[in-house]
């Protein structure tokens, strides 16, 4: 994928989300010892980045499939992209399938949407396969949450817009669930410097990423175990895995209680609420397993869809 | 004071603070029936507005000023704002004095900052009684935190802010203590537009605002019962009540277990780290004590240094 298609990317969705600050941590590079960043993408329209891939993807639909109806399944976050994508956009027919176990900070905010909400099933694959036989059925497109190159290139433009703020970032740290922000960043991120080590971070529960790169090929689906990390559970997509099989970023794993505890700090030191799928880019710097001493690190926040329950239940344990 | 005290405080500060985001709040539109948005002054470096008045104040010392060394007292918002200030600009000699009960959230970041840090008595007016002692000991230069012109016109260029991205803007609610962002933004907001309406609200246990126009006399210090709205307790300052007493703004009062509920709604709708005193502001369209059906509505979120001990409280009630 070229430098242009992301700078294309960036010119469609310019005028519907928000260059997101890159706020410097003292808290992190206090403990860590180097100069810790935060690309604050929780305080994209929805909560998440999810709604760059959305809307580079949904700008680029012909009439007719404008017309035909989109439909799409999703842990929440690339939900909620998607419908603040088309009601941006002005699309009719929107279907949207998420797990019944969707955390209620995202199902909230997505019943304030003009589109038709479907819950179903337990887990985002659940899901996945209800919005697939609505495809079939109906002749709806299938939105893709991370398998296609225009979402990928979405994603990407949050690596863009953290070189132009901070050109001398050494290393970027983001979670990884299907790839496409692991794909579109570290893409984007290596046309403009190279020499930028990309760490991608994934629950123990759900390694999809570090098993695919170790067996050579994409696993998708795969049947993770229980996360709090709801939106990175699951495989890792054949185009992200083909993007980056040549130069594969290093896959640091976290247990759910260091998600926990980087959930606390960031509320706790940075007065940010971030959901457990986001707070992943976090823990391997507290915990220690990436070493960023006397460098310049990014950490990307993806979401702040934190629900109040699991809130609840993390700050009173 | 004139509306160019505001464009010069605006052209010193604007260097070391952000132009904070106005985000719109889908959840409070919905609630209330008008369209409000959320002046995001927690985004501030150190999370507060207090840093606008503060190096508005601190950039204006002389050479012997800044020599002979200053000194603070504060709830913890305005020694942050100081800190930051004095840190920035380079001066030599610092020394703020917060109650032992200032918020942790407060407490750990001040404590990065190179000052003498004194902690002093239970509440504001024991810290700025030591404050006092110590300005009259040593010959440093206390600065107030409300009840200066140079930190007044500093606070008003957040309402400057806020005409200039919205200048529709009907209505602006913010939280009152000791006045300084009420007096600054309330003038600074009339020269652009007399007939925006500016609504302060101020918590039952600390009503000094509204007794100072009731009395035609600024109140100051004032007893106070308990709040959890810790930066707004105390008295009103002598200078904001002369810029305001030809035209009084309405002032409201919120119960505690109002600005509690405003404290959650946002944390729950808006996953908004939002402190006491800032929920405050909210608290009035919550209840529906302020009616903003059909009207643009600004709340200025001024602080989000949330002690984890409180959010632990509220959020388990």
């Amino acid at each position: 994928m070229e430098f242009v298609h992301f700078l294309q990317a960036a010119r469609r969705i310019r005028p519907f989300i928000h260059h997101t600050p890159l706020m410097r941590s003292d808290f992190l590079s206090e403990w860590t010892g180097g100069d810790v960043w935060l690309k604050l993408e929780n305080q994209q329209p929805t909560g998440s980045f999810k709604v760059r891939g959305a809307l580079n993807k949904l700008s680029q639909l012909s009439p007719a499939e404008r017309e035909q109806g989109i439909v799409t399944a999703s842990a929440g976050n690339h939900a909620l992209g998607v419908a603040h994508a088309a009601a941006a956009l002005g699309l009719p027919q929107v279907d949207i399938f998420v797990p019944q176990t969707a955390p209620d900070a995202k199902l909230n905010k997505l019943r304030r949407f003009p589109i038709r909400l479907h819950l179903a099933g337990q887990t985002y694959e659940d899901a996945h396969q209800a919005a697939a036989d609505f495809a079939a059925q109906t002749g709806a497109l299938e939105i893709s949450a991370y398998d296609d190159l225009d979402v990928i290139a979405g994603q990407g433009t949050a690596g863009v817009e953290i070189m132009a703020d901070l050109p001398t970032a050494e290393l970027i740290l983001l979670p990884v669930g299907g790839g496409g922000l692991v794909s579109g960043v570290a893409t984007a991120v290596c046309h403009l410097n190279p020499a930028c080590h990309i760490i991608g971070v994934q629950p123990e529960a759900s390694p999809a990423a570090q098993l695919s790169f170790a067996q050579d090929q994409a696993i998708d689906p795969y049947d993770h175990a229980p996360t709090i990390a709801d939106g990175l559970a699951g495989g890792f997509g054949v185009r992200p895995f083909e993007l980056l099989r040549q130069n594969p970023p290093e896959i640091v794993l976290v247990s759910e209680a260091q998600i926990r505890q980087a959930i606390v700090a960031l509320l706790a030191e940075q007065q940010l609420v971030i959901e457990p799928s986001a707070a992943t880019a976090v823990a391997p710097l507290l915990s220690g397993a990436v070493d960023v001493k006397g460098k310049t690190a990014v950490c990307i926040l993806t979401g702040g869809n934190l629900a109040m329950s699991l809130l609840r239940e993390i700050i009173t344990q």
